[in-house]
């Protein structure tokens, strides 16, 4: 069988509503509010599989995990007035309790810069506390007025997990932003998933913030996904919120600020990346279940039946002394085939087919959900072949992914080669820039794409501005995004 | 050192206060929006502790996880009216997007039952998918208008553990609320909080609910607190919300669920109940550090205090290696005595003194937070005797809370005797009673207690109600209540 991925990337928008639904991941549409979903069972270990592990990544590195209140009073939020005007449109407010309005508005948390200011003014009293790195996984609330889309643009982004932390200086600050950069990174490359890391231009960065490194996937239909942002707040939180620190000479400074986000967004590229016209193929790193065992009863020997059974037990056991999640399909109405086409469907990483044949000769059929190939191996290699396909299996994604993403970076010479490159869909494209903003802007206007920023990474620059025809000093990037 | 509990006894309010601020655990009363607290790193891996153990008891009992919803719109609230009347005078309500009305007022979830059901309504068609056991983890909003107290009575109450569940009949789901109570009772007895499970009487059961299963733990103040609840919801929501199932002679029927749920009250419970006057005891199985090792540094010789912490160290690893979780206080501005204090504030279960003759003889200084008794032991015995004393701390803090709340169990024969017994903060009354809610009533008003229900399991009754004075029927339980 060979593998297709006709429907998911020339009609990717009905393949991930079909997903989410049928795979039994996330339901969206149909609860009464709009812009929000309802995390499934099957859903909701994929995304505690991905938390434990981004959780792993922040502890190590010294991040201590926090929980805030939802609610911020307007008072508190309208401190830092850049960020506000940033969200002002989009925050929903609680004016009632009971029958009567409450004392003051509170927003539901777009995101917790200010509350976490607030609190550091009074836990932080001198530069040997420094720094200090906390971080939340909570929900937040934009009031989107654009069409929303599962996972991607959410009124209640569930699972938002924001990291913020405090140095003395403007150069710590600056090496925690290259500590998260590099986490993500770490998180990503696990995952498998591919990205561009770039320097939002000033227009697009976060309000409030020095600057904005963001992470962007490519989707199946070729428009980007920011999947991860950095900010380097600089003093602009701490000096709204008057966090004042001792330096080691007694002085009272304003401490320097980072933040950074995930969201629900990497559980969408995720599924949506590693898939195919079957459905979507979890990385076996947060694959709930790694391994599904099916049964292929004997047409007319109950016995033989019931052996395989005990075949399929033995090797859910073995299995599973090894640290290998596996659950046997027993279900006695499903037909083999549809129990193939279900756990496809579900993304589960690898098979074992077990059948007269198998048990016969005392082997496995194993097959893989990338690749879709299959072979038969003895049982005594079992755990050494499952656990050696599953890595191969996370390594093929990551390499199909990555070059998926190189084959849609276009490098345009003209605004003519941008604009048709976009409008075309050939991806993500690179122009020379003169670094002024409003040729940005204007490259925005006439090619209808994003500006997504300069690479992160330093290239060599030899050309001119494709707007302006000034000499360059940097490629700008521009996409069609979500 | 003999174990004080004088002021955690006689000023538990201000003990309680100064634990969750000193030892880190929760902030309250500082941030702007009355009623809602932070969770600092330290409160939080409590948190996180006690909820891996509440997840992997609901999981094994085939419980499967969700996430729902925060915002629930005034319409479907509206939909069950008993339930809407229990809570419409605490509801928080959104109303406002950015500048603009929403479309319609939702309510921050004050608990999920019509959400859940609303989905129910569309997840499932057969009695063959039932029965259906969810759960979810979440923030819960309560416009409280009494006074607020950090962890028992919130207007954010972070850690609502909410469990649903839906079956074919009554009696299944009856079977359900029997599982509910003895999942609650086997996480309670291993944490050591001592509880009494009552029947709620009708006029104080959930609202919607066909009745209302409650755990009570005891505080140090001998005021009641309910940690735990557990309903049989009969076909109130699924009537309600037109949840219909086909059953298996064809026809559509109207399924009984049940709802149960813990809060941050259990966590407000363990630090409580397990403390005396130095702190919190935190019980090993939600310690976040089970063991503290506080290297003594020699008087004055440097070489002998490398070689302290070194052998500190091979303690750390040793233990480490046996997942018992060790940290060694290196600080070196804070005096040995000045860290005893620090841990015993948080509560550390074990501690670990090394110092030159612990060196010199190969031995650790073990000293147990709970009796505050030390000894001496040999290197070798490390891990045996540290897992030992782990274990014997739980044991100890289960049966001095039992004790505790045995002693504060008070019968009493009229109505005289329960008056004087709640206004001398005795704890618990039990009173005969003849089973009308008219004579329960009465016993409030007259005592001045709350009344909390009648026994759950069953009890012999030999007696005269003490408001009428007609033949008891039942035991009936007041108290001075959170």
């Amino acid at each position: 069988m060979k593998v297709k991925r006709e429907r998911w990337s020339s009609n990717f928008s009905e393949w991930y509503d079909w997903v989410l639904s049928e795979a039994e991941i996330y339901d969206y549409g149909r609860y009464p509010v709009k812009g929000v979903g309802i995390w499934r069972p099957y859903g909701f270990k994929i995304r505690e599989k991905l938390l434990e592990l981004v959780r792993r990544e922040l502890n190590q590195t010294g991040h201590e995990e926090v929980l805030f209140p939802l609610l911020i009073p307007e008072e508190l939020i309208k401190k830092e007035t850049e960020h506000i005007k940033g969200f002002e449109n989009e925050v929903l407010w609680v004016t009632k309790g009971g029958e009567s309005e409450t004392d003051t508005r509170m927003a539901l948390r777009p995101t917790s810069e200010v509350a976490i200011s607030y609190m550091e003014s009074l836990w932080l009293k001198s530069y040997k506390q420094l720094p200090k790195k906390y971080y939340q996984i909570v929900s937040i609330f934009r009031y989107e007025t654009k069409a929303t889309r599962p996972l991607i643009r959410l009124r209640e982004v569930t699972t938002f997990k924001e990291a913020h932390t405090i140095h003395l200086t403007y150069d710590d600050a600056e090496r925690q932003v290259m500590e998260a950069v590099e986490i993500y990174r770490k998180i990503f490359d696990m995952l498998g998933i591919p990205y561009i890391i770039s320097r939002r231009p000033d227009w697009d960065k976060f309000p409030g913030a020095e600057y904005t490194i963001a992470f962007e996937t490519l989707m199946p239909d070729l428009k980007t996904l920011q999947i991860g942002t950095v900010h380097h707040l600089g003093q602009k939180f701490t000096k709204a919120l008057d966090v004042k620190i001792q330096a080691e000479d007694g002085s009272l400074v304003y401490p320097h600020q980072t933040s950074y986000g995930l969201s629900d967004r990497v559980i969408s590229a995720l599924i949506s990346i590693h898939g195919d016209d079957h459905g979507p193929i979890l990385h076996p790193l947060i694959a709930p279940i790694k391994v599904v065992i099916i049964p292929i009863p004997s047409v007319n020997n109950q016995k033989e039946t019931l052996n395989i059974i005990e075949h399929c037990k033995r090797v859910k056991d073995e299995l599973g002394k090894n640290d290998v999640d596996a659950t046997i399909d027993e279900d006695t109405e499903l037909t083999p085939g549809e129990k193939f086409y279900k756990w496809e469907l579900k993304g589960v990483p690898l098979r074992v087919e077990i059948g007269p044949r198998e048990l016969n000769s005392n082997t496995v059929y194993i097959k893989r959900r990338d690749t879709l190939e299959g072979k038969s191996i003895q049982f005594e290699e079992l755990v050494v072949e499952v656990t050696r396909t599953l890595t191969e299996i996370g390594l093929y994604l990551k390499e199909r992914g990555e070059k998926f993403l190189k084959e849609h970076i276009f490098k345009a010479e003209n605004l003519e080669e941008a604009k048709k490159a976009l409008n075309e869909g050939k991806g993500i494209v690179e122009v020379h820039w003169c670094n002024d903003n409003k040729c940005g802007l204007k490259l925005e206007e006439i090619t209808g794409g994003q500006v997504k920023g300069v690479p992160f990474e330093k290239r060599e620059v030899n050309g001119s501005c494709v707007v302006c025809g000034k000499t360059a000093t940097n490629i700008l990037r521009i996409a069609k995004t979500y």
